[in-house]
C-alpha cells in the first residue's frame, strides 16, 4: 500500500530552511511570508488494509520519520 | 493566499536519503519498500485569485524550489 507522509516544523519552532527560502524569494522579487520547509516521505507498505498501513506508518513517524519535540506529521494513505 | 508545494526526487535519480530511510525502518522491523524522500515547503503568496498564486508558485519553483533536472514538483493553493 502506497503511503505519503508530511513532516513540518511545529508553529513556534525555528525554521530556517524556511527563512532562507523565504528570503531568497524575496530578492527574485516574489512577494511571500510565512514559508516553513518541511518533508516529504513516500513509501510502499507491506499492508493488508488502508487500517493497518496507517497504524503502521504513524509508528514509523513516532519512532524514526519526525521528531515530535519539534515537528509535527500528516499521513495519508494512497491504497 | 497560502499554498503547499511537494518537490520529489524524479524516478529514476538516485535518491540516498530515501534508501537511507528504507533501511533504518527495516531495521527497526518493518516492511517498507520504495522510500523516496522530498521536501514540502507552505508558503503564503500575496495574490489576487488562485490562478494568479498558482502561476506565481510555479515560476518559482523552476527558479528556486526545484531543480528541474532531478526533481518534479506539485503545488497545491489553499485559497
Amino acid at each position: 500500500m502506497k503511503a505519503t507522509v508530511l513532516v513540518r516544523p511545529k508553529q513556534g519552532i525555528l525554521d530556517p530552511q524556511g527563512e532562507a527560502v523565504e528570503s531568497a524569494l524575496g530578492h527574485l522579487g516574489f512577494s511571500v511570508s510565512e514559508a516553513r520547509v518541511g518533508k516529504v516521505v513516500d513509501l510502499e507498505v507491506d499492508a493488508s488494509d488502508a487500517g493497518e498501513a496507517r497504524a503502521q506508518v504513524e509508528r514509523m513517524c513516532e519512532q524514526l520519520l519526525a521528531n515530535p519535540l519539534i515537528e509535527s506529521f500528516e499521513v495519508e494513505i494512497h491504497g
